[in-house]
């Protein structure tokens, strides 16, 4: 098995996973083997993940790794994903490129099966963000629900996948690709929602909020990271959403994570407005993940928060009391 | 302005339509400048096509060409469309890539405007080809008609198409595709229709054909060419369909040809079945064509397809009797 982008957020937490289960690991990385993760010092204990250092973003890289490894399968997670400038970057466009080349590549190298990101912002958001008269709000379905990305993040990976999926069907491999929605677990970047929201609180600085009222659909880091090794050792094609399927409101987490570090009041609720284009509801229909690949999450959102404000706290070497307060 | 594809069956129309209408063209070809094309010598009595030769699949070679011409407009007609053959070969998805390394290489070296080739088989087939019940052939149209292409081809065109279109808008370009219909005239591929059934015809050979019901769009080559020119010089956006905008039958087609080569008794109609997923109906609407491009096609159906015949018969030596046969 090839993993690329391993030591990004999910990465990170597929490759354990991966060498539990058996899996020969192939890991690339621009970065190399990451030195200071405790995941990867983990992996050198089993010594089973085989590093390599590569950028896929250079012509040509893709294919000589791959004729190296020859592997059966390939999860596919590199990407350009630095926070915010991810949506409109021009790498993104690079990224479908070289994304092709390694997929050609791993066919050509007779590879089996491959497994790629995807995202929820391959969908429409304009035609599925609204709440419905009922206040049910509406959940993307990967054949029912229209794909026209609004930002070119959205686009590329659409762009990928799509042609990734008829590739395939001439190529004589299997390609399936998970659509991930809201992530988030110890090890996420400074910018992310409860890292950024935890640290502040922990700071003691005050934290300037929307109307909190989006919808989304949060799934604890190391079960995107199981969802997609349950995908690579499925048969399912296309598309599959990876999400909890339990709405969760943004206020929702805020006030989840305020009351775990103790100082809700220093969330300024209302002070910010809701940024453009940024739909009320963004939740998975998750029916595809749990029947055909066989996947449940298995991290509550509560303690999915606790483990990651309390990795937050020890980033700032800050000690959490454990407060009961609701 | 840089023509790709130059040397190819739209490209060799382009070209002297752009140098008389006082554009400085460049045009690129894998094959380098033809030597026997009339098209070509037209041009070089204008001595004002600047031909270079150069693969595009070819990693960075897209990135060379660029920096050298820094060209303004970029008409992009290059790809693979080897007759049968290109509906399915893995050479769409490295167009994809290398299309998309241009693009990018485009708005890097100052380029403005962009005008990409696209395919009415962008549109989801199964989801527009059945005639309605009055009867009325149902038309693509490029926002409501549903994109999810069934083939690879399809899909690589509308993938590097929805990409371009969104990297636009982040990169300060305009980018925006014609979505050519069926084209046919004097120098088509031997396996395109119009040429296949004249040379049939003109060799004395029988012709086996479906039924012939499927209503089609087709579009004199010359005038598939003018409205590249014509997208080119305008300032529209996004998807613009190319084709005549009137219903034809293939069978219509057929009769016509025979007529004119004055062998109808040659035609089996009804020998092939319909090949498997092929639409009753692929029919353009073509106003934004005409009213935002301001486009018109000026090359009857009948005219265009007796200068192609009359083509096929000069390749083969063969005297058409002038017949006025119907």
């Amino acid at each position: 098995m090839l993993v690329t982008g391993a030591s990004g957020f999910i990465g990170r937490h597929l490759l354990p996973a991966c060498v539990s289960a058996g899996h020969e690991v192939h890991a690339v990385s621009s970065r190399g083997r990451p030195s200071r993760d405790r995941g990867a010092r983990r992996q050198d204990a089993h010594g089973e993940v085989r590093w390599h250092r590569g950028d896929l973003l250079e012509p040509a890289a893709a294919a000589a790794l791959v004729a190296g490894i020859r592997p059966e399968l390939l999860v596919h997670l590199a990407w350009s994903v630095e926070h915010e400038r991810f949506w409109s970057s021009p790498e993104n466009v690079r990224w479908v490129e070289s994304s092709l080349a390694l997929v050609r590549a791993f066919a050509a190298a007779g590879g089996r099966r491959a497994v790629i990101a995807g995202t929820c912002a391959e969908y429409d958001w304009e035609r599925i963000g609204r709440v419905r008269a009922d206040h049910q709000p509406p959940r993307c379905h990967e054949l029912r629900t229209p794909t026209d990305p609004r930002t070119l993040y959205g686009a590329c990976k659409r762009a990928l996948n799509a042609v990734a999926e008829r590739f395939a069907a001439t190529a004589g491999i299997e390609v399936c690709h998970g659509r991930v929605f809201f992530l988030y677990g110890p090890g996420e970047q400074p910018g992310r929602l409860v890292a950024q929201v935890a640290s502040a609180l922990l700071a003691g600085e005050r934290v300037a909020t929307g109307d909190g009222r989006q919808v989304r659909d949060f799934l604890y880091v190391q079960d995107v990271a199981d969802a997609f090794r349950a995908l690579a050792e499925s048969d399912v094609l296309g598309a599959v959403n990876i999400g909890s399927g339990e709405p969760v409101t943004v206020g929702g987490i805020v006030e989840a994570i305020a009351e775990q570090v103790g100082r809700p009041e220093l969330v300024e609720w209302g002070a910010r407005p809701r940024p453009e284009g940024d739909p009320d509801a963004l939740l998975a229909d998750v029916r595809r993940l749990r029947r055909e690949v066989g996947f449940g999450a298995r991290v509550t959102l509560a303690d999915g928060l606790a483990a990651t404000v309390q990795w937050c706290a020890e980033q700032k070497h800050v000690r959490l009391a454990r407060t009961s307060r609701r």
